[in-house]
């Protein structure tokens, strides 16, 4: 059998949004899940070259020890956080005092890993974080014990799998930006997340915003646009990496 | 154009369940949405041979008059309960103290249909119920101020909507049996009520069942059947009609 | 046939979340399209009582007629938005320069009427809003020669049926928070706004935050909590109704 | 490559809703599917601590072994069920006869694991319990046989996979509370087992409940709340451990 | 405004599968639901050159009289069957005994419409029928107690709603081919029939078959097809009309 | 009652999309099924001053008078084609022979109407079609008789409800390009065009493509698109109007 | 770590249906998939000693070399057949030619296990099949050729994936009863089998009946029913095992 | 145990569809994810008789050399193309540029696999390519930066998962026929790309055409038929091989 050789990253990675911290502030974080090691560290490579970080989410163990021995950069300082699920490239900024503070609040131990995305992809950015696990609705007193500690955050990110009452239960006590995450965690009618997710749609509770399944990273960067957007944060040119 | 003439009411109405008094206590409902005027009437004139009360749900007022105005029996009362949709037939009996209280809660007033529906089918079997409305999750010092008061149910019916988070809620703040009845108020992804029953089902509160969107009398019945099961209470023998 | 009586406004109507306002900053919206003209009218005389303006929503002008035949408190202004389907109790206060302008898009005719709420709902806030419309993808000129007049909002709420892929294209776009409405408006596999809503959730747009379908009021909610926390608006206390 | 270490056990597992037993007087059981053994072997030690048994659900044989290793509280009895696929932490209590006994019920050797969690749950909290396999409704002489049996049960566990039609045939033939588990079992429309949890919520009979799909941990809960609900039974507070 | 013209009966109709009869033995029913009067009144003329029998499905009073008002075939018999909700066109042939009986069952007056269809595509075919309502699963003893008359058909169908077990309880207690109507007749999960199909679809009761929702007249087919198929009836070319 | 006075045209009308003829060759069709009756005379007002034909979709007779009543352009030929429910607007150009015809095919009557509207937007580019009526696969011998006439067509459009099989055995049986457009016609599974959409996109005849439920006009856009592409007409530059 | 032993096969299992055969004429097949080769094995034994054969569906190589190992009667033959993935339990009859042919259809290679499994379960009844491979609808021809050879069957069953049109064309050229056994192959809307499922229930042919996804057994099952529906096939006491 | 020997091709192969290059001109793909590696290989060495070329999709490495060790016909090209996930047998023909190029777009490297598959198809059939990645709409710029360039294309190929908004953003842009293919890339609501295909079908661009996901074979003959419907282009029988 003939096989097509081992083929070369192809060229049009050159067509990376490189344009993107530009245009809205944001690094682009690569979706690791169909991506093989070389697609990674191909990437990865790229965007040593632009002088950029680089966020890799979805990658297990294995797969981040294989993108490792890829990498002709190596110096730059290439770290894989487990729970997060996550590569990063480069060194981490600390955080911008004077963007505020970010809670991540999950339900418990099984939402863990989502709420550590959400947490790095901020770090990523420069903004601080406050992680607060087994607060779930089952047993209130838990939520409402921190109710004046989550005064100090700017926005509430909320990670719940099972029926995802947690942003609901949230977002009818405080008046913060409140961004709900499904996690598919559960069985039957709630595996894969979607009852989280129809539950948190659906909520009574007014303002609540909801991002996809899992998707730590797409709540940490709304939450980023969003404590930007105030006086003194004039758009995305501030963000130094 | 020949017509098929207006069908009498067909014999094998004469299967009506009427063993199930005294197989399970429990009085038949005639599910009335799917019937006309002339189905139900006649179906209410054998239960009335058969010495046996009647509730017929989901009817709305001119469907209610239509069947007045076929019925023979005029002497028993019949009773159109407009803000639970049912027709009932016969004069209801009263509470019996030793059943035990039922509370039926609900989020909203949008909610009420199905909590009434609930009531009225206890009320047909003598148990006694108490009412709370606009109790949602969204505003929870609403419902923790009935806490204490709630200890006196032996039962808790909870009825909601949306993102039907308030059997979940209830759930894990008391220690009696708690039935969720989704409800089909809503819109988009809760439209139809699919979200509040996953909701229930997926919830993390321990010990919640639920029954089907909209089905008070259901939830009424699993009431019953848990009232009854106490000591003293060994069957449906004793419930009088 | 005996009917129960033209039952009077439930005394539970005394559980209305008067506190949200104190709670969160903003005045609880009475959803009107499973409530009858009876029960809207009675919430409004008991928010009239409280102090409070009223929002509700999803009211055709035959029920907006019926409610105002109910109303007692004669010299509140009632008024009925026709585009935006919503009853408006109370005189609408000025916007408050100081909250900034949220820019509203819809790609279409067919979507002005959740926008509409979304406008309303942030006008009795006080908040400023701007209204554009027809700037679909599938003409994507007219949403590019708006790019530069959208860097006055602090932010964009962006309503769209069929694909739903106007949100996506916008938050590639701007860096402020975007947050997606989903208009139920289509056919086929985009009737009932799923296609659309999955669409905004699937987004490959960083950032980017949904509610549920024709929720525009939900959208305006987060839009306040977001332009309320920036400096110099430390929480709910300061909105003045 | 850089790796994050393998992180402790997080502190926020000291948040564990340890008040549960008091407020409603049920053992919280730790959900196993998404865990690692690192995760619920700190649970387990931080259980011990406080005096409490441990029920851990859905853990495989070798997931089991690996918790087994990493437990410090060597003298407390860890048991793997191997068909119930849970893990019990501490020593199981002896029946109470005044809770009276639960019947568990299911259609074939495929519901075997459902149902045996539901009696390991129930052994937990003192109730007795007794297993009828193969009552499935295709044959059902074999379940009309044992229906004088079943009286003795307080409340019965019915569970079912594919069209999941054995609690609906239960309910209309006994009178106490029917408790539908729908099973994962099937393929085709019951692959998943949403054709059982279908039939069993639109079931025609009337008052029988459903949890979650393989839910038997949630349905031994609910049957705990129906038995301590009878006189003599004031509340959760009497069960010991 | 211009209006294009009332069109008629396009020429097309001249493609009616006329053939059917001699190729499958069956006469082509007009499914109603989506066709005018004009449409309706075009086919049946048209049928009637032909020399065959016709039957339309799903017309309601009113649009059965606006045919009969357009059909110019006056001496052909046009019947309304209003439990049926269908139109014959012919005169109805007598039942053929060497058929053999179907027997037609279904679980309330709910289900009769569906059920009535069946019976009368099989009038239309010469086949006797009979009828058996209310042997819902939820009260057993009426179904048990036909049992022995039920030996009688050759071929039984079973309409059913709700969670739909019927057909599945029937399988397992008869040797004869069951065909499973699911009958859209619910709320809640079952409505719109889903769940009854599931339901029957995922029976374990073996060689129980199924048609789609509502599809009185092609159960009806598909027992036509079995009863032609033993020895002495050797296809389609020996049904008379 | 206050009420927003009937408000005029929305100034955003001016940003329709009339630069598409230029830019893709097309002209926008109106979809009137969310629009009223003044909203769709304001578009087509400006349509005219623009010089553009209009196309609405989706017009009912009573909504197609209203629009009529309301448009000033009082010599521009305003049409209502019943069967297509489209209203067009502008006088109708003659077929183009050198653009090729498009032959449109359906089941059976009750497709018709999304047939029509296929054939109206093609009339509306000068394309001339063929219509062939029932030609459904349960009667195959019809489609294989026209075989050989649909060798004149460039394009074939097939439009199907219920299993929506036409273009599966179309696509198996000619070379040219096939569209398949599933009709939302049909009941049970099949209600909504759900079945016949999945049955085209899953069809095992290699090269068919598939357009949205009922999306007569986008079918025959994907048409054009295709008759445009040959030798000698490069572009949309050359569609006259 | 204690572990529970391995469990003996359960008691239960006594209450095998083995008064089935006697009821309605068929061996209970043993689905094999939720099984382990223990259970299975004492399954299969106790069929012997009540001298019945056996059937078990769904077992892999592997599994049944596992249940191999564990059987006692080693002087009964145990077979597994690769393709239909079941084993079988006991010496095959031969066909009884008084019971007629029935024909097994399907698409292509990959629905082959599914008819084989159907072969298998009629042949383990002494029904005569025949199979026809590769006559899917995208290439018509191969079918039509085959239309004089099927005249030879009683009773077809037709098996396809993807978009499942086969039973519906063929329903539509042949006379006889059609059972459509949709396959579980394809991949997006078709993965899992539902749009063949669909596509058979929306058949617009007179008379198909359906069964649950890859039900090659139940597709027998049926089958059987009608062969023994005829004059001189009474009933099931006929069939010889 | 006894086995059913490894049975051998059946002889049912023979019933390829070989007469579908003269039909339709169109080389048959066998699906080669439900087949194993013995059935593709007599499938290939039978169309190797018939003088055919053989495209095998779906496979990957290790089935790939699986079946070439079993194919005799040695001197024969067999390729296994990794990123497309094909199997090529016999030698591909050069591009024959009268039929005009066909452009392949995707969002990003993780849609590569399907847009690669698109490719090899057409390559097989003579067509010529050009594939674009990463022009996905969150950074349109790149995709504007081609619009120039693919004014080349006859027919343009586009594939996204996620959201799939690109086909759509393209179809607004140029006037070719564009065909949308969603690929099963995402997660949450995206997960399997029926979020892709629902918002490429719901699309408000006209003329948008949609194949099944992940079908780049089909989206290639689809092209193909297009590209052979030009003047000189008469059909499928100027295809060489």
């Amino acid at each position: 059998m003939n096989s097509t050789p081992s083929e070369p990253p192809p060229p049009q990675e050159a067509r990376l949004d490189l344009d993107r911290r530009r245009r809205i502030g944001m690094v682009e974080a690569i979706w690791g899940e169909n991506k093989n090691a070389e697609q990674i560290a191909a990437i990865l490579e790229h965007l040593k070259e632009a002088g950029e970080l680089g966020l890799v989410t979805r990658v297990e163990v294995s797969k981040a020890e294989a993108v490792a021995q890829r990498l002709r950069s190596g110096r730059t300082r290439l770290e894989h956080h487990r729970q997060a699920r996550c590569l990063t490239w480069g060194d981490l900024p600390d955080p911008d005092p004077g963007l505020g503070q970010v809670a991540v609040l999950c339900g418990g131990t099984s939402d863990l890993g989502v709420a550590k995305e959400a947490e790095l992809a901020l770090r990523l950015h420069s903004v601080a974080t406050r992680l607060l696990v087994d607060v779930g609705v089952a047993g209130l007193h838990r939520l409402l014990a921190e109710l004046e500690s989550l005064a100090q955050a700017r926005v509430l990110i909320a990670c719940a799998g099972m029926e995802g009452a947690l942003p609901t239960v949230l977002a009818g006590l405080v008046p913060q930006p409140v961004i709900g995450v499904p996690v598919s965690v559960g069985y039957g009618v709630s595996a894969g997340g979607l009852a989280a997710l129809h539950g948190m749609l659906a909520s009574c509770a007014p303002g609540l915003t909801v991002v996809n399944i899992d998707n730590g990273y797409g709540a940490a960067m709304a939450a980023l646009r969003i404590l930007r957007g105030g006086p003194g944060h004039h758009g995305p040119d501030r963000s130094g990496a």
